[in-house]
């Protein structure tokens, strides 16, 4: 990881390869004047090159003499090495730099790191080909071409009670001629009672099997290639899942699926996206749709019974019951996705309506099941699921945390799309905002984690108290009377892509506080159930795209999470489709999925007392009782102590 | 059963209920004059009923005198119940009754008998309805439907690792709301390990419950439906496979399956064929196709191949070798057979390339793996399909019989339909012959029956030698020479039904001699196989429609069988079918199918030197060693006798 000193502030930070250095700054707390967005229009975040270089696009904004001085714009330049940057003062939004420690990013856990917090990985994978040579029928011995393979896979892999289906064995005849008495079989082998040979090819095609991993997220849909035979990752993709067109989330999706033809139509757009994103990638990498053995998939409760076309109707109403929590393997093209008789589809178990295949799936690449230590799991979105355990046991709830997260119910806010506001630092001597956007573009609104980014900023600065309302005796121009009460102006209209101003309200900022409240009582909910409190807590793995940018410090003072020393956090990214993967390269893991479901203790909040009153008390930043969040208290101290020096 | 006294050669005779009168007279060896096939037109068997009565026809053949005295025709009479018969002089055909010892007719075996062959006729069905009561889900219990449903089942009926099909989780939300948390499943239990739910249905649907067993025929196909509420049959019919169009034998129809679309037309002939029988049945008797759970067929393997659309192609030719052996229970549908999404079709398993479902099924049935005894299961037809065993082991072979018994490659060979002539006596004095033809209507030609019972006439009277050529010197105009040889008269063209004379050839002679040496060799070597010799076998089961009204001494003299006693014969009729359907009332039943066909040793006789040298030694009637049939040997030196007298 490349590291980047600022100067004057004489911070470090390690950034992943190519990271805009604007955004590395805001990350390392470093102040830059930066309101644009970052697409390089304004030309404010100059920085000077002093050690080392960066990838830098040239700018109507420098002169040549600067280029030539090593003058940068901070957002329009890539960090590719090890480099020492100074802001010069006129990039600076007003006060002096202040001496800060060193720190780092959020611990995103890369693949690797993933794989090592997972035993069995290398076992066999769930389905696969397996080749194998056998003898030619002679007078001596006419067994059945079926019964020559059988004998030959107990021999060469032990493989015991081997079913076939009625394609493979019509498929058999030809190919084992056809390969010589040599044929591929591709076998199911899910369990050790279920071993199922679904399709045969002539000869020894081993060295060409692919597996399709899919994470179907209500509003996003994530697919990876993954190659059997190395067990690597070939390509990945995403795509809005083409249901959104029908709601934004799942309640309305299930309402869409209760009119005539509607679970029909929400089955054919989600598959139509797989198999959009699944096509384009196999055939960018040439890989032929034969050698696809199998398709593994999570998704929540409801996205799965779409996916498989079962009606998802008693979701939606209390008490919440699914029409079921595992399913069969099926033919994947029975469900529209492209395949051939040999291409199965294996769908992860949905413990409960409200915890899907997809927390299953990250919980279980999250290595959680494995460890020695109390660990929490949280997938924030609209339904917040979280999971708290380890190897001996675990518990699990689902709370609506409402749309905020994601940008819903937010004046301005926006899905995290090209032109979200994504990070923001707030001045706290002249509450002037720092941001950044996706795509580094003009802003358009602002996404889940600018919004956190924001109330936690508006917070730290004093902009806002405890209870989410404005200060307003700052006299910053930022801060004023809206039409729905007092807001602060993130974007002005000349500086924005809408040709508004981009705000956030106080509307905004308590429907934040909802979504964050709900989190921290369904935590506490978990942790009481065991009769333990939140410092037994010993990891906490944060799941979903979300996290990414996420300063713990920030969102320890919205009081969203308990606090914990920050290399405790781990941020997993798509748990959801990392577990999926996992499951397509080792049968253990596929296993395991099912037998964390199984075991997996589901607590219907909507019935629990203990979370209202708890949410309650969380209706505050960080909460209602301080004690629960020292290092936060400490924070808002230091932070008063700067503002009076 | 009634029994039929013929007076005056005081023969009394065992017959089934409405059995035709000029038949029960030629079971009984009385002689009759009877030469127009029993259609009532020749009017020449009269008999005079003296005590009982029967079911007669009014015949113009008949004055009102007559049939006051109690004069019938035998051909158009029916049996009803105890009855003695006189056979007035006009009605003999010359020569004058003999005292004769009491006979009862083939043992064919009745199904309640059948079913005491075998145990576990009572298990529970492989497939069938469970109904199940589940609570309604509420706050403290939202488990899923199908997780309801398993607990249920885990509570009533001890059923553990159910798993469910894709279609059948679909219904169940609305099935199991409609039935007001009442719901009946449609289980597949073939095996400990394979417990699979395929369909759900609203409310209690138990008392509904059908399984169609199938015996798929080269040439006929049986159909039955059994109430598996009762596990009684309720219905029965049979009808040509319509494949019959594209070949007589399999060997022709595997020529036509490897044409262009050949293998598709087969299998969507033997479809239309099984579906039409069984749509007609459960219209009849108003079963509705949803309550049709299984199909259990049994059929030859290459029968068994194309109505599952495998390719059959390389059992034709030398090493002789099926795709598989065992098939897979798929969607009846799936091979175009009336069904819904939970109506599965059981396939028998085929030990091997010429030994099928067909036989296993009957061998189950005949009750022969629970046996003591050494059996001898012998299915005669175009292939000799012979199995020797009981509760221990079971040998098996297949032999090459060639079509005689099935009326092919006979001059005036036909098959078992209406017009075939299948009883034949004739008089070893004058030569004339008695004959009957199915359905009593003017002959037409010679089936599988009528060609043994006249060839065996024929040898017994004289008429030929033991190695199956002419007499000349009998003096008989039935006897003459014709274009390929000498040949014999059974019917006149004035008395036949296709305007030309009816006979019997050296050549077709020679045709069943080779048949039935097929058969007795291949009995032999799996005599040999074990190091026994013929007299170890203690009971002899023939299968198949074709043994019902055989003769057993007539065949025993031929040398098609070994000499036993004939109450150690048992003729089981349809076996096969009796095997689909005793599988498809007991799981238990189904199961042995699987472990018959595993269990069973083939022995390939196409390379067996054995079996080629007995085959020429059987060439002769009833063999060169005559020693092997000491009664045949005693018969033949008392019809010697008589005749000099």
């Amino acid at each position: 990881m490349p590291k980047v000193t600022f100067m004057p502030d004489s911070v470090t930070i390690d950034v992943a390869q190519n990271e805009n250095l604007l955004r590395a700054a805001m990350m390392a707390d470093v102040r830059v004047t930066a309101s644009c967005g970052g697409d390089g229009t304004c030309g404010k975040c100059r920085m000077v090159v002093e050690r080392g270089s960066v990838k830098a696009k040239p700018s109507a904004r420098l002169t040549e003499a600067q280029v030539a001085e090593g003058y940068v714009l901070g957002c329009t330049a890539e960090v590719t090495g090890d480099v020492v940057v100074r802001i010069p003062p006129e990039s600076r939004p007003g006060s002096a730099p202040r001496a800060r420690s060193v720190r780092i990013p959020n611990p995103v856990i890369s693949t690797d790191e993933q794989a090592e917090r997972v035993p069995d990985k290398r076992a066999h994978p769930p389905v696969s080909k397996r080749f194998v040579k056998v003898s030619e029928p002679d007078h001596a011995d006419n067994a059945s071409d079926l019964s020559r393979v059988k004998t030959a896979l107990r021999r060469a892999y032990h493989l015991k009670d081997v079913e076939v289906t009625i394609e493979a064995a019509r498929e058999l005849p030809s190919a084992i001629r056809e390969g010589g008495w040599s044929v591929t079989a591709t076998i199911m082998e899910i369990n050790a009672h279920k071993c199922l040979i679904t399709g045969f090819q002539p000869g020894d095609t081993t060295g060409r099997q692919f597996a399709v991993a899919v994470d179907i997220g209500t509003t996003t849909i994530e697919v990876a290639i993954v190659d059997l035979a190395s067990r690597e990752t070939v390509a990945q993709a995403t795509e809005y899942n083409a249901q959104v067109d029908r709601g934004e989330d799942v309640i309305t999706r299930i309402i869409a699926s209760t009119r005539p033809g509607g679970l029909e139509e929400l089955q054919h757009l989600v598959s139509r996206t797989v198999s959009h994103l699944a096509t384009s990638l196999l055939e960018e990498h040439r890989i032929d749709i034969e050698d696809v053995v199998v398709y593994i998939a999570a998704g929540n409760t409801v996205m799965t019974h779409l996916l498989l076309d079962i009606t998802p109707e008693a979701i939606r109403t209390s008490p919440y019951v699914p029409a079921a929590t595992a399913f069969p393997p099926i033919e994947a093209r029975s469900v529209g996705l492209p395949g051939t008789h040999s291409t199965y589809l294996i769908t992860m178990p949905c413990p409960a309506s409200w915890l899907g295949g997809d927390i299953v799936a990250g919980v279980v690449a999250a290595g959680i099941p494995w460890s020695d230590k109390l660990t929490l799991f949280v997938d924030v979105g609209t339904n917040g699921e979280i999971v708290l355990g380890g190897k001996d046991f675990l518990v699990a709830c689902s709370c609506s945390a409402g749309p905020a997260f994601e940008g819903g119910g937010i004046t301005h806010g926006m899905r995290a799309a090209e032109g979200a506001v994504e990070l923001v630092r707030i001045d706290p001597d002249t509450f002037e905002p720092m941001i950044i956007t996706i795509g580094n573009v003009k802003p358009l609104g602002i996404c889940g984690s600018g919004l956190i980014d924001g109330v936690s900023e508006l917070f730290l600065s004093g902009a806002i108290d405890r209870s989410g309302k404005f200060t307003t005796d700052t006299g910053s121009a930022r801060i004023r009377r809206g039409e729905h009460g007092h807001e602060y102006v993130l974007v002005h209209a000349e500086e924005s892509g809408t040709g508004g101003d981009i705000v956030l309200t106080e509307t905004d900022i308590e429907n934040l506080m909802r979504a964050k409240a709900a989190i921290f009582a369904g935590i506490n909910v978990l942790v009481e159930s065991l009769d333990l409190t939140l410092d037994a807590i010993e990891e906490i793995v944060v799941a979903g795209g979300f996290g990414h940018y996420l300063d713990l410090e920030r969102v320890m003072a919205l009081g969203m999470f308990p606090e914990l020393p920050t290399e405790h956090f781990a941020f997993l990214g798509n748990s959801s489709l990392s577990g999926a993967r996992l499951a397509a390269a080792s049968r253990k893991m596929l296993e395991k999925t099912s037998r964390v479901a199984e075991a997996m203790t589901y607590l219907e909040l909507s019935v629990n007392a203990g979370f209202m009153e708890m949410y309650t008390s969380s209706l505050f930043l960080p909460h209602t009782d301080l004690s629960l969040f020292p290092k936060t208290e400490e924070l808002l101290a230091s932070r008063l102590a700067e503002k009076v020096t």
